[in-house]
């Protein structure tokens, strides 16, 4: 990697200070299998929560605890023995779970594409009792299951002062209150989308708190256009931009995510897309900020991102597609990214001429300006298909929505061709659909810059909204209403339940809806 | 629970310093089945340890590392990522074993009768690499296996600074050097019986460091014998009588057992023949020391369990047996337990009455004379069966090899007749045998007493020595030359692979072969 150590330094000193709050858990639970319930999972509450610690358990005997919503902090819990003085040491599973399947389903028989470790449970040997541990790591969790492994013959143990050091950088006193004219069910999701957003500000803006937690470039640029309309934690935003921009890769690229610990480091993994999202990025914090000096410092950055994503066009404009590059768009495999990159591209060229305009960089300005001209009527030429009124993507003329909605986004059309190309989805939908809420976001955002606002809302209704049914209390990050099993790692249990790029129906609903 | 603050606040002024040294690892190895080993588990040397940090380790790998011998501390790592910056938790289980079966036998497979919890193994997740990490638990081990559960695709992990803060409350530098003239198999005994000590002494004097980690006066007794003799820690004795002394059980009994933390606390566990050596262990520390102010304060406490002990007895003057009591005498389920107690009941008031001399009690010396001559009389008239020249014990007249010994041992006989009722045991060997080191050091003790030292060193040979030939590095718990895998608890991998009351042999050679 390329490190500008003035930038790393600059990013740490803006370090957040975490907000601590003590959560208790609010009842003792079972998940027991049903059909109906999402994933195959209900809930059945059983006892308040008082009554455990009336409770002893022995070897092989377990409970499961709800902390009423999703949390994201470390665990604290006392444990006493019952019987005779304990005569072996103790030995605890201790399961977390964001959703009821972490807890139903056994770890042990994992076959997901992703680390095993991801998984959050420990096995935990406590030599003398009674004891109070707090155990190291932070979870991020709703259900806590505790299966006593074994005592002895002699002793059972009981359990008390169970609660979380829930933490955040975010502060929820800067959220503004809806008017009382929103709709309940907007405003039922903007909560979540909040608690989404708050679950995911820590040290940075983490994916997921419970896996990656770590900062993507993707999930940073959605997650600051809800922050900018909530907590306002603008230098949160900034530390983040300061990381990507101080440590790029070898090639110049912004790499696709950062490291913070034990010390700051990008990944080796660059995406077309996501390089160019630092331009999209900076564009949004600086129309939020007016930070004239951040955008100053970070200019070059961003305008070596933009020259280094049209190198790889060919001599037609066309952004090459071949098996050797990487474009992330959405998670799906059968997903032809070219059309999409192309129109990411024009997209953060449009973005990049603003921020050249307001640094008055005249021979820049002039040379995006161009750029912006030749790669749209590339577009236009060979990828629009007029008589299909859509366009394709790749060797094989693939039509996706992902395809359509990036070149609305990237306004190629005039605002009515798009809202008609935005309609003709719905009346002829390709096969290639969306699969993540973050290519969702991307369609919910062309259908409000088109001005199709009850559509919208439709789509929101339809996806997060049926997420609020399906049991949510954070937004996650892969859903499809049609198929409730889907996972991109192969298992369910994998996915991450409180995922960053999830959480934009706030923004939606307070920059558009008020 | 009966406490004398006065003596517990002695016993914990007298809280040892405790002496560590750094022990790093001597080679790579595997452990490989062959059933003409010990356990059935060979031992390869595979590389020198200098060679593991050069290697990395991904997803189910794992690597078998030797300390080269016994040790009792804490380990401490240090791991990095080989590969892409790490992108997931590492997750690893450390399994620490004295003995390889414990490398190589399953502990998930455990069907023992002793909590699951003794077995030391241990899963980590570690959330930031590179890390130096030390586990907070102290193992009892020779052997440390670790498997690298995941990683992730993209990194593997590499270990380095693998090192043991060996941890005793025994200072080496007190054992006196053995003439040139011992043997060289007595030479290597009283080595190991040493080490086994040694990683014995504690905070107090443990049982065994892997399992059960407590003070039990049955080990205590032995323990101290070797102490005298090797380490000359009187002042850790000297905290162990205090804490019996000091915590009574509600009917006045010593205690089986105390446990250290996290306050000294006596077990609900009566035996008759353990609370009896509360008074053998006081002769012994006595005459090792003179310490006549603790004898003076311990006296009543001593005085009180053979008044409680002679309370057992029926109107013949033979202690009582019905399946109410508890006596421990040996881990041997046949054994029938009254001759053995009627014999520990004479030997103890032998040494009660020694030490009410010290003290000048003349109506106590009284006391204890007369139940002398009586329950000594009474063990003749009633358990000597002298047409077969053996004592009997219980309802059904078992004889068995510790009925004997421990009469021999109370010296209810002269010297000669007791030397010929050892040779008896020899040339008629009762069916119901010894099964532990602890009921071997009291015939070795006999056949000493009786001044039969080539029978006592044939003993030693063919006990301690055929288990130094088996590979231990420490004795054991439980040993039976003719059954490999004998274990008092249904399963090898539960035993106790360092045990205090096997420590003796140092004890034999030092005080009866010089």
């Amino acid at each position: 990697m390329s490190t500008n150590k003035k930038f790393v330094d600059i990013a740490q000193q803006l370090k957040p200070e975490i907000n601590k709050t003590t959560v208790f858990p609010k009842r003792l639970i079972e998940v027991v299998g049903d059909k109906d319930v999402f994933q195959g999972w209900r809930i059945n509450n059983l006892e308040e929560i008082e009554n455990l610690e009336l409770k002893s358990f022995g070897k092989n005997e377990s409970f499961v605890i709800d902390f009423g919503d999703h949390q994201v902090g470390y665990i604290n819990l006392s444990i006493k023995a019952v019987g005779s003085p304990p005569d072996a040491p103790l030995r605890l599973k201790l399961i977390f779970g964001e959703m009821p399947c972490e807890i139903a389903e056994s770890f042990d028989n994992y076959d997901g594409r992703l680390s095993r470790s991801w998984l959050q449970d420990e096995l935990v040997n406590i030599d003398v009792l009674p004891c109070e541990i707090q155990l190291p790591r932070r979870y991020s969790f709703r259900y806590l299951k505790i299966i006593v492994i074994d005592t002895s013959k002699k002793y059972k143990v009981a359990f008390s002062n169970i609660y979380i050091t829930s933490v955040t950088s975010a502060d929820v006193s800067k959220i503004e209150q809806l008017e009382d004219t929103i709709q309940e069910d907007l405003r039922v999701m903007d909560n979540i989308s909040i608690k989404t957003l708050r679950d995911c500000m820590q040290s940075v803006f983490e994916d997921g708190p419970k896996r990656d937690r770590r900062l993507w470039i993707g999930d940073l640029r959605l997650q600051a256009l809800a922050n900018y309309h909530t907590f306002k934690n603008y230098n949160l935003v900034k530390r983040c931009l300061y990381l990507f921009g101080g440590m790029t890769l070898k090639s110049g690229h912004i790499g696709a995510c950062v490291f913070i610990e034990p010390q700051p480091l990008v990944d080796d993994i660059y995406l077309y897309d996501y390089s160019l999202f630092f331009v999209a990025s900076l564009y949004d914090y600086y129309t939020a900020t007016n930070d004239m000096d951040t955008l100053d410092k970070l200019w070059p950055v961003a305008l070596k991102q933009l020259e280094l994503a049209l190198e790889r066009l060919n001599e037609k404009g066309i952004v090459k597609d071949d098996p050797s590059w990487w474009c992330f768009i959405d998670w799906h495999n059968e997903l032809n990214k070219q059309a999409s990159a192309q129109a990411v591209l024009i997209y953060c060229l449009k973005r990049g001429l603003y921020l050249a305009k307001e640094l008055k960089q005249n021979k820049v300005i002039d040379f995006i300006k161009y750029k912006i001209d030749f790669v749209s009527k590339a577009a236009i030429e060979h990828l629009w298909i007029s008589e299909k009124g859509f366009f394709i993507s790749g060797e094989n003329a693939q039509i996706s929505w992902a395809s359509q909605i990036w070149m609305v986004l990237a306004e190629v059309f005039s605002k009515n061709e798009n809202a008609n190309l935005l309609e003709r989805l719905f009346i002829d939908p390709p096969a290639i659909k969306m699969n993540t809420p973050y290519m969702y976001h991307h369609f919910v955002d062309a259908l409000f810059l088109c001005g199709m606002k009850e559509k919208a809302l439709e789509q929101m209704r339809g996806y997060w909204g049926e997420m609020v049914k399906d049991g949510a209390d954070c937004f996650w990050e892969s859903y499809n209403p049609e198929d409730k099993f889907f996972s991109p790692y192969g298992s369910n249990v994998i996915n991450s339940y409180c995922h960053a790029w999830s959480c934009t129906p706030a923004y939606f609903i307070r920059k558009f809806l008020r």
